[in-house]
């Protein structure tokens, strides 16, 4: 059995909190039992401080929801745990997802507070589909924002993902390539990664190949003897400028020049990248190996690839492995699962807010869609706008006023006529039925890149980004007051 | 299908970087084909700045290599990439491990520069094993030792690991579960994480649960009435000491007191946790609920945890979600493989050393052994010692001498007589053959539980923690010295 074929098959259905089993038995027994919810999926701050985040994680979603089923083991496990009624096992049993989801399709930019993803289903598979929802969206969102930060500071030099030997479990490898390549990598190191995925595995040598051989020189030329066109010398196992860029400039005059191959590389993996891929270059460039490509890897982040670039480092390729892999300078992406709404027998929706002490925990009630508005003579992308499912405007032919989230007397208009709006969550379940094909990875990745190029240079600074606005339509923000101010009024 | 059996079936053989391939075909078809190798799993820093990590991910390694096989998918994959031989191919297509693997067990607390597995086997098997070696190693150490700060601030109390929707995958969250027990949690969120290893879950109400009722008091009435022995009641809802605890108290006199049952808990999940505490407690034991549990979770890591507890807070259970699941504060364990002998055909071994200019990376050359010497009067363990594998002492007739590893002028003797030598490696696998059985999970943290108490307080502290000695033994010392000076002549 492959990885992939496993992976598809893969029963995460007990992949769940226990409280999601808990709560399903209460609503099984109380009158809560057919009552269909409303929940959004969102997150409330951008990993890193940036400007944006990338969706991602979607495909997996919906494997995981193809998937649902409670097998007889699992049944077995939940009857002796002494807490669930025979008639909610036989439920469980005959477990069937019978809602709809709408979502953010992969590769698309996101923001905070924003509903990515909605799920309307009876309480109980509402209640159930939280944890693994949240888990690949969390994972894959968080790799691929990191990617693409890590992408655009290499400014259009190749980045390869390297990080599976540090990545927190083997999907975290796994799909953490897949991630890493939506948000711009070029390829992984990660074998399976190509096999499943398709994503351009390589690599060509590590340190212990140079020091199995007498030599390095040895060890050189034979790499180069058995693969001339695919040779990335590691010049780093003793002493890059002395012994690894000579020995490497004499094999390729050994071996490739005769084939007439021009094509080759090195690569530094330690010491200061900056000063010997200048050396380096220099000696490749004087030896007439112009086309020789360098490589870079150690502990790389966007912060280091652009320390080196403004250097003047004189490297191609960068290999970026566990501070991509694990987004190690902030490692959680905070997407969480709230009730926003329930629906009547009669269809009747009546919202739900959650109150807290710290202010931006307040959830957004009702049901709701999102519309991003692309100024039609830039294409550029100014606002996401929030509204409730029922809510009708015209940009077309009226005036719309847009306000800071943040600072609601901060505000612009979007003349009638000017803008596009796109709605961003489309249909992926309608009825426990698939409705939407998730595009190939690499349309995905080229959305992403034609989708990130819609926002302005101020949204996607590394430090101190522009706010993009998030604003919630007046009818939404009447209802949210409203509720809050009822809230106060009951305590 | 079940997702232990699936797991257990799993092929992660392709889950390897490209290099270890190459390199694979490259050996093959030079004259390293047959050559025997060993290669060191170690790690150099303790993530936290902490004292000691906690060894883990061991089971998943020997699972690996009982199921290494390259399918005829993996082949055809393979052949897709022109670039190995047929040959090779057909070598992958009846792939089997034939070497040695020794390895520090389960629990074991373990140090820096230190191998806590060694593989021995000829190069194409070895360097294969890289990449899922140092995965699971790493992933399962970082979390379990991150567990085991995180369970010694609670200082005996509760720790529940609550973090799979913030895991990076589902293996992070699973085995995440399984990491985070060996180091001390008392049980999960997950389910499955249960129900695979037997890892106790549990859990009781989400927020959602709350609102979807007409009131609070409603929502924790039905719950009671279905799970009176089981009531762990969210009370942050709406407002802690005004409607929370409050509607807890109530329901619990009028559902659990006419039955008897005293046992019953409220959760808090956000606010300030220090302060609800102890108001919430006071309000219970008033109310004569002095057995009801208070369990606090939000954002809890090692450094809240001992603040809480020094401002008094009331709290017997942490659960404890996304700074644990990821080791957030540090979400890389950076255990490496490095290549540290070759052996001749006729059982001759070769030292190799790796050259870096970072001091640090410098590699600790030949086939070793590593002992921990415990002090016969008190239990402790005072320092480990590094020995080249055919090296003989005799600590019950001999004195040794110790030294600091990064200050070798730093030393002390261990008297002959008054310590006990363990050795710490033990093997795994032999001549292929899995010759070692993993304890179960309870056992390996029951261990973990033990040997951190040999540890001298001083080692364990959070912040400058004592640097415990790993010694290196005269002979190694010298062969270090010997082929460093031997590399500076060189070059």
């Amino acid at each position: 059995m492959s990885l992939k074929d496993s992976n598809e098959k893969l029963n995460m259905t007990m992949l769940c909190d226990f409280y999601e089993l808990t709560m399903g038995n209460g609503y099984f027994h109380s009158k809560i039992r057919d009552k269909i919810t409303y929940f959004d999926v969102f997150f409330r701050r951008v990993p890193d401080n940036g400007g944006f985040a990338i969706m991602a994680g979607l495909e997996q979603a919906i494997e995981y929801i193809n998937n649902l089923h409670f097998s007889e083991e699992d049944i077995e496990y939940l009857r002796g745990r002494n807490l669930f009624s025979e008639e909610f096992l036989e439920y469980l049993a005959n477990f069937e997802f019978t809602g709809d989801i709408w979502a953010i399709p992969e590769g698309t930019p996101i923001f905070p507070n924003e509903p990515v993803m909605v799920v309307r289903a009876p309480a109980i598979q509402a209640q159930l589909l939280e944890t693994y929802l949240l888990l690949t969206f969390n994972h894959q969102s968080l790799i691929a924002t990191k990617a693409k930060r890590i992408c655009r500071a290499a400014n259009g030099r190749t980045v390869l993902e390297f990080g599976s030997r540090r990545a927190q479990g083997s999907d975290a490898a796994l799909l953490g390539a897949r991630a890493a390549y939506i948000g711009g990598c070029n390829g992984t190191a990660c074998t399976i990664a190509d096999e499943v995925y398709g994503i351009p595995a390589g690599g060509t040598m590590a340190h212990a190949w140079v020091q199995m051989f007498d030599s390095e020189y040895e060890a050189f030329k034979t790499y180069c003897e058995i693969y001339p066109t695919n040779a990335t010398l590691l010049v780093d196992t003793y002493d890059v400028l002395k012994s690894g860029v000579p020995n490497a400039i004499r094999v390729f005059d050994e071996v490739l020049k005769p084939k007439g191959i021009t094509k080759c590389g090195i690569r530094l993996d330690s010491g200061d990248i900056a000063y010997f891929s200048k050396k380096a270059r220099k000696m490749l460039d004087d030896a007439g190996w112009t086309d020789c490509q360098i490589t870079a890897s150690n502990s790389l982040d966007e912060h280091l690839i652009r320390d080196l670039l403004l250097q003047g480092a004189k490297i191609d390729v960068f290999g970026v492995g566990e501070r991509l892999i694990t987004a190690r300078s902030e490692p959680v992406f905070g997407g969480v699962y709230k009730l926003c709404a329930v629906e009547d027998d009669d269809g009747n929706i009546t919202p739900k807010i959650k109150i807290s002490e710290n202010v931006a925990k307040i959830t957004n009630p009702g049901y709701k869609r999102v519309y991003r508005f692309f100024e039609k003579s830039t294409g550029r992308a100014r606002a996401d706008y929030i509204a409730l499912a029922d809510e009708e405007f015209d940009i077309e032919n009226e005036d719309l006023t847009i306000r800071d989230p943040n600072a609601t007397w901060k505000e612009f208009v979007i003349p009638a006529g000017e803008y596009e709006a796109r709605e961003l969550l489309v249909p992926i379940f309608i009825g426990g039925k698939q409705v939407y094909q998730s595009p190939s990875l690499d349309e995905i990745r080229d959305y992403c890149t034609r989708q990130v190029k819609t926002l302005w240079p101020e949204v996607k600074r590394f430090e101190n980004p522009h706010t993009y606005y998030v604003d919630l339509s007046d009818k939404l923000l009447e209802l949210r007051n409203n509720m809050l101010n009822e809230k106060r009024k009951r305590n």
